[in-house]
């Protein structure tokens, strides 16, 4: 076993996704945090990769997710296999005592997600879902202005869009078109982003309907590429998000209020790792015969000396720490989060196989 | 009769609606017409207006919509009636030979407005609506980035929020919240310039399909408050808008295309007359490990020394002037564009009648 603080939390990673490369990076960011383990199906990839992104000589490469999972000194790990694979190793993960951070989307159906979140439940286990922008102070800061009724009003409407042009070659082999990897394609990959943006914006209270838009691309192998949908709740609130292989980069969320309007042009995946920002528009009005129109405009930087991903983790670690030594359990917020996305995915994808029909929850 | 050159292009304006000041303004901004008459049903309301909106002393100020119309002098009138009223006084204006500057919505439906079409095209009569974005500078500046394959690429999505937030005053008294007047609630005053911003975006070549989206508010007169459509073509493209008098002040339309991406905050009314702005982003790319992304970004301004609705007043003018020296003939361009909008709000409207089934053009 390698030499670790007993109160530092020792994170195992399954698989050399790309965005592990991201993750990795984040766990050494994090105070608390350390790379101990990475399994591949492949050593030599594993070895390669470990080198490449700095983990610390005394980690432990594996030949198979198996070992990582067997080694009684990880205490959580990070999954970032494809999303088919999810519901096997997260279980496994489960048997062996670990705590869960998952990337998304988490599960191709809320019923494999119920069986991981049982399990967790069941054995103590901390999940959290990969989502990195919850974790960015800017997300609290919006929050504070989507709060202010004075400000911002009611919130009434939030439209999402999150695309980018796939080349050639992502569309040919990338595991996100592929019905046997990531099945829900641009949906799984970019809608959980815009369904979760959603949800958070209304406090995460589940919509009462779900209808998909008429118009989506499938690839040849029937994975959804582009797709849009919108949700409704009782109250007269709507959501809609469209989200897309084959449009040029967005990552834009408006929310609406009654007295003031937020935006975010790079929700997902900030601009710059320092400094985040967003606009904020309110108290408009028309100058005499419509001539014109005046509002007050406010652009807001939220700066951070860590990136998102780093919080993301570090929230994890914490959360994990807790569990570890006694003095929480798990934190049922986050779970509860991933499931009620993943309930949206799922009502999308019914909306589409159902010609579009709404679908109530 | 007044005394105006022979050139001039005489208008005549049918009631003292508010949008009729600017509407007034803007002609008498242009150059070859003339504000030269004025009916109300309240000759006393109708001399107020007049003289509140600077109508030359010469003008003619008439106690009815029939005066006006029956004064041979008039070349062209502009109607800010109530959309219930288009129907008769467009037919009694063709009647009189009157060319048409309509405001919108024309009709409340595609059939009323046929009859329209209908009476304008056997007398060889103009009619134009009153949709002034289209003719501000800034629309042609758009449409070359729209049309530039190697910037922009190829347009894929159309996303337009026009929404401001009704005060009590308006949501109790407003022609527009009447099922008698504007029936068409916020479809026909909002909806109007969504729908014709997508068309517009995409060439005017209809959509396939039209679907409303669950979530429409009505009032307590069954009139539309809030409602957002889709619209799709065949190739994969797609639109959608919501518009409402329940959320604060937004005027936007994102366009999206293969590389590029185009933004404008204040499509419908520019915030300042002189300059309009809009916002082009394009080369999007992820920084190494996603950490952030970098795309080109650009503000474009366009000036103009004319206002969109004086540059509106004048292109109808250019074409009353040449169908009434014989040089040329009504231009047919304008109305099929009044169709095809009102051809989407018609079934925007029945497809929400319809429980928002997809409705087939």
């Amino acid at each position: 076993m390698a030499q670790v603080e007993d109160s530092v939390v020792r994170f195992g990673i399954l698989g050399c996704a790309s965005i592990a490369r991201k993750v990795s990076r984040a766990i050494l960011l994090t105070q608390g945090a350390c790379l101990y383990a990475l399994g591949s199906r492949s050593l030599a990839k594993a070895k390669e990769f470990a080198a490449a992104n700095n983990f610390p000589p005394e980690a432990k490469i594996y030949g198979s997710y198996e070992e990582v999972l067997a080694d009684k000194a990880v205490d959580a790990v990070y999954i970032p296999l494809p999303t088919s694979l999810h519901l096997e190793w997260v279980l496994k993960a489960i048997e062996r005592k670990k705590h869960i951070l998952l990337e998304k989307p988490p599960a191709l159906n809320v019923e494999e997600l119920d069986k991981m979140l049982k399990g967790c439940e069941k054995n103590g286990l901390q999940l959290m879902d990969a989502t990195m922008w919850m974790h960015h102070p800017r997300a609290a800061k919006v929050k504070d202005i989507l709060h202010d009724k004075e400000a911002f009003g009611d919130l009434k409407e939030v439209h999402v869009l999150f695309s980018f042009r796939a080349p050639d070659e992502f569309l040919k082999n990338n595991i996100r078109v592929k019905p046997d990897l990531d099945s829900l394609g641009a949906l799984g990959d970019l809608g959980w982003y815009c369904a979760r943006a959603a949800l958070w914006a209304f406090d995460f209270e589940l919509p009462q309907s779900v209808t998909a838009l008429p118009g989506v691309c499938f690839n040849e192998a029937g994975v959804i590429m582009d797709c849009a949908a919108t949700f409704t709740w009782n109250n007269g609130q709507a959501a809609s998000f469209r989200c897309s292989f084959q449009s040029c980069m967005t990552m834009k969320v408006i929310m609406q209020g009654t007295n003031g309007a937020i935006e975010l042009d790079d929700f997902v995946i900030p601009y710059t790792e320092d400094i985040a920002t967003f606009k904020f528009h309110c108290d408009a009005s028309f100058v005499d015969k419509s001539l014109g129109w005046i509002c007050k405009h406010q652009e807001h930087e939220v700066k951070t000396s860590t990136p998102q991903e780093a919080l993301m983790v570090g929230n994890f670690t914490k959360l994990v720490r807790g569990i570890r030594d006694g003095s929480t359990t798990a934190d049922h917020k986050w779970p509860d989060m991933t499931r009620k996305t993943q309930q949206l995915l799922d009502a999308v994808k019914l909306s589409i196989e159902k010609h579009f029909c709404t679908i109530y929850l």
